[in-house]
């Protein structure tokens, strides 16, 4: 029963409900109006289904869960180059209002702290601060699969409250750190810290950086599987402030808190977790958000070293629908290690084949090593004197079928059809 | 064609070869006088299957990549909570010869530095020296698949020139952070240090931790997931001295290197990886070693965080043998978000199907969260009026049957066999 | 010859004037503009006589030299304790364009960074910034004993470009660490930077501070001992930035430099000292001005722990003018080390003697300790049956003498004919 | 009465003794097991005079308080560059037990950390262990103006359980940082430390550094006031552990403290002081030993930047003997600005002189700078035309005086007889 996961989740909730330690953030009164008891938990799977528990429909402000999404936003509008000359991805080692600026190149220590997130903020390009304000908006919201909403208030008030970051990005000019007027910067920043979500928001912009960066409700790629894996990397080294190890070996998932209460947690390929809470620590992470990250990484083992399926997976199925010739039936998200078992196998049976027809029209998707692999075994074994035809609907290894004439199917009868028609 | 893969790792063998930077350690005589052109790779996939290049069978001592083995045998042997108050987990932040001992704890930051190892083999038990190190030596040897030699020049002189570790050794006793005399512990640390390996003894070992402990090749399983799972972590945030971030963000294994001139790298669930070129960095890292690290996460697309099969691959196979009978193979590896998929994916179906027959008997491996769902997906459906059997050969959801007269059993064929029983 | 003097600085001032290492600060035009070869040295005896060698006319903007003049203000305006609160007297270890606030408290290490200077300013009472400013302007002209000049054009230029001290002020004030509005107490900072001075100035300016607080020209008591006193200790351990203890081992005279090029060094109780070179190293320092320091230190023997006149040199002259009457001359500034000498040796003397008359006449100044011993040492002679008589005209040990009928005298000839009623 | 200091020194013991913060050093037994209340304070003045009050009869172990006097030792034998090579001069900021090496140059912060005592003993030239040890306490002994003693059941105790300091001096050698074999440089450094003084040890081994290094009572010149100046200079920024600023602001007395409960201080030119109260907090240093320096500070007015005698005390009287002649007595301790006081006098009254009879037979020392100015003073008058005699019975500013022929005479007397000779 579906049921049962959503038990689960009631019951870490339920588990952590009674907990009252920590303190609305009071540094603007916005903040500290809020109910103190709201407590909201979802998880969307990889596929988008999302469960919901207790307060998962309250809106709060991103705060500092935007960094990464604005990182990541960088990254993609201007590549991994030109971001990693102005922003780091060492831990800084400090609380989250230190400047943590390198002391011989004054580039931020990493995106995860204000100094790096401002520098981000002035790297979204745009003719004005509306301009790339809406851009960041529109990357959020397509992570989410709706349109954020934007808290008026919470901004006016942080605006005008927000002598720390005005230093920042202060002394950020000073050492020539940033893209953008110091002023232009902040003010996206701002913005983005008061943009409204939920708990499940959250979760469905997880699942997009889970998925390498595509939506698995909208099916849009937002952004690309290696924008994702560098700004989920930095999540791993720097999301928690200062305890870069002891996150990595308790929980182990990428993760970014806001003083908002919330906290996003993803795990790669599986999950996007969303969590809110808004009484926070003295680093200024929410105490239950981060009670329920350790609950579920212990009590539903999610965390991204437990070792998950197999190579063997990337084989679901091997057949011979006639003597001499194989099918192998190749499926999921293909990568090296998978593709290499795909070859290994292939390349140890072929002495008592004449045919391999390799099926890769269940593949999600491939990685260029994996597709190069899966292409060259089709050379090999023609090379060998044995036929490889390859069942590619989609052009998943073969982009060009026309180069492959009589090679390249679209089912795996069409190619039975042809083998026999050799034999005949 | 399997010669494929050989033919990558062949050809980023030679993409690095010329390169010279580097030099041999030199602190003592032996390790000074090895052939400075030595060049071995070794990758073992996660079902053992090794690839060699190179100088993949040439011996060089392990030195500091002992530091994760025996952090992992002692925490196999003394538990997670007796470590951690002995050893941290943060990354120093510091070069590989320095203390780092936390100023108010006076615990070692982390188990990859030498304090930490010291520590770590001051909590191996063990009557004399000689019974500790035979345990650390065996369980390295189960790691590697056969028994390691061990250089006795090797450890003579760095006996005889140890004043840093010496120094190191002292001041931890005088901390009260070791958990043996001194000169026992260092005398351990030292011999660890002189064990042997080929590149291919480094894979083989990687392809264990890959592998959460079991050696695919023995099938022995050597220490349990929790404790692999553990030492990955600290090898991600810890593993390549002062750089964690840098490391994770561009290559994304963990991954540890001795002054030896090897370097062991895992990608969990996926592959094991050793490398030899004995010129070292100022930090003590092999310089090539690195680069094929390098070349290989990015040319190969190995990085933990590259999102691998996605739960979709939990469910092998659907049919429906009869009318109102589906049967739901499940394979793999199966954890948290697999589960939750099939449970989900039965829970939907369920209002079309009398009976829901879960074939089992092709996983390769289940997770406590995911043996849960299962089984609560079984009682789930029964509560429903839904027939639900499982077909458990190996009892791995449900691990006692007889309490479940009539519901488990070993083949499809028999569950089908019951279900027309009922309906017949 | 006073040439001597002359030609000794002469000499240094030769001797390093070939040195053309450093640059102009190039941060504002202005700085950039000047004559890089300007070279001037001035020293002030503690009489407030000035020897000039060079471009000692020449005049140049405070820059940090302000700092512990407003750090000196601030103490005589509010108290030790509350400045004290507000701003620490520890060494910061870094370069003077960090931020340098205790993680903890959040204060500034100490007055001579930048942070600490800007709290500074913002302590300084008044109601506008130019009431504030005017203070400021007026107590340094004081210890310069002429009213000091404004640079209007490098105001601006600063004002404009000051990103990094904007910055620095808005944290503070994020910190709560200010005692003013940010952008006032930059105001008053940036103004008083601008203030325009002489080496000549300088080395006045030195002098008050050396004299405790007297300028010597004028006179005037500017602040009091203890004030200066704690503004020289800072300087001595946190004046040259990164680098104390090089500083009071090899040169040993509290010292402040700024990046206009100006130096100020203070030996306690001996000379003022005022250099000027503009070109700067990279930690802001006049080059040619440390190196004139240095040379100052060992040609001169100008170290503050150099031992000076011992205390035997409290009493200038001791003589009998009647059998049984002795009459010591005490002279000088008498702390409680001369004093202690006094009272020994009349103590020890007193055997002999019917009446000792102390003749404090030619005291210069005289601390409360030693003011105390004196008087307990005419109490105590009193009290052994010995006549005791003070020649004091100044009321330096007995303000009051009416309470000291016949025993206090405004000179030696009045007491000597008192004994001799007495004996008469 | 001399028993005015007495009492103010029994006030400041009384004031303090009902503290009972801090604890008996436990890290050996017989630091442990002496009386807690013990509590003593010896005052020397700088001819030799002590003051004692409470236990200043007891005797106790120096431990760290050596370390100035074994640095002073080093710099004496060895030179200040030799010494320098090998022990930096900064502040640690670091606690007493820390290693406390640059992480550049693996040379010890400063010579009041054990690493840098540590070297400070390596470089101690000698044979042999003994002999080292023995120029080390003769050194000492000297300083007291008494053999001191040696407490074996320290020596043997502290040799037994010194696990850090092992520690240390392995380290230092892995850096190749000592001067001789790690186990001889440690034994002469815990052999130093068990050296037995009293608080009137301490006192007159004060007195001696506040002399320059000459022994007032004995009149040995142990070591030169080059030296000492420099050991001051360190004990200044470094003396008192990691709080140099509050320390020279708020006490102002170059200082060491041990943990067996002494502390040392020092007042150049005036004073040497001697304390013990074995109870110590966190940091080693005395708890009462520095309530007690702080009140001797403050109270007697005890800061070495007190402005102490102006330099008009150069000279102690001006005469005229007769028409057109002036004598001029010189005296007491004569430095730079003392001399350039006298001459700038001398030079101004020329035009109406016709001889200057300058009068050094009372100058106590004199500055290689102060004589060159006097030896230029005179040469120069008789350039103008002017007769200028010297009375330098000692040879303090000319040595030579064959080659002032008629210039140079050993009274007053006798020069004024020769001017009587040409006049007449």
């Amino acid at each position: 029963m579906a049921a049962l996961v959503q038990r689960y989740l009631d019951g870490i909730l339920a588990e952590h409900a009674p907990v009252t330690d920590g303190d609305l953030a009071s540094y603007i009164p916005e903040l500290s109006r809020v109910d103190p008891a709201g407590f909201g938990l979802s998880l969307s799977s990889s596929d988008g289904y999302v469960y919901e528990s207790g307060d998962a429909g309250v809106q709060f402000t991103m705060q500092s869960i935007s960094k990464p999404f604005t990182y990541a936003l960088a990254l993609d509008q201007l590549g991994l180059a030109d971001v990693d000359a102005r922003i780091g991805v060492e831990p800084s080692g400090e609380g989250f209002n230190k400047i943590s600026v390198d002391q011989v190149t004054n580039v931020p220590k990493n995106p995860m702290i204000n100094a790096g997130a401002i520098v981000a903020c002035s790297l979204i390009p745009g003719k004005t601060v509306d301009d790339r304000f809406e851009l960041v908006r529109e990357f959020y919201s397509a992570c989410a699969g709706s349109r954020l909403d934007f808290d008026e208030d919470v901004y006016r008030s942080e605006r005008a409250s927000g002598s720390r970051n005005r230093g920042i990005a202060y002394l950020l000019d000073s050492f020539g750190a940033l893209g953008s007027d110091p002023d232009d910067a902040l003010d996206v920043y701002t913005r983005q810290c008061s943009l409204k979500v939920t708990s499940t928001d959250l979760a469905r912009m997880a699942a997009t950086l889970a998925r390498g960066g595509l939506n698995p409700l909208s099916g849009r790629q937002v952004t690309d599987a290696m924008v994702v894996r560098r700004t989920l990397s930095v999540m791993v080294t720097c999301g928690m402030y200062d305890a870069a190890g002891e996150w990595v070996s308790s929980v182990g998932m990428p993760a970014k808190s806001g003083v908002g209460g919330g906290i996003i947690a993803v795990l790669p390929g599986q999950l996007g977790i969303g969590v809110y809470s808004p009484r926070i620590d003295v680093k200024g992470n929410s105490v239950r958000g981060m009670l329920v990250c350790r609950s579920l990484s212990q009590q539903l083992g999610l965390h991204f070293l437990t070792v998950s399926s197999d190579a063997h997976a990337a084989i679901r199925g091997v057949y011979n629908p006639r003597f001499g010739v194989r099918v192998y039936e190749v499926h999921g998200d293909l990568l090296f290690a998978g593709a290499e078992q795909v070859t290994r196998t292939v390349t140890r049976d072929c002495a008592e084949l004449d045919t391999a027809i390799l099926d890769v029209s269940r593949l999600h998707a491939i990685s260029e090593p994996a597709r190069a692999l899966l292409a060259g075994l089709a050379d090999g074994l023609q090379s060998l004197g044995k036929r490889s035809l390859l069942v590619d609907p989609g052009g998943a290894v073969i982009s060009d079928p026309s180069a492959y004439e009589g090679l390249v199917f679209p089912t795996v009868e069409e190619a039975l059809a042809a083998t026999q028609a050799w034999t005949g």
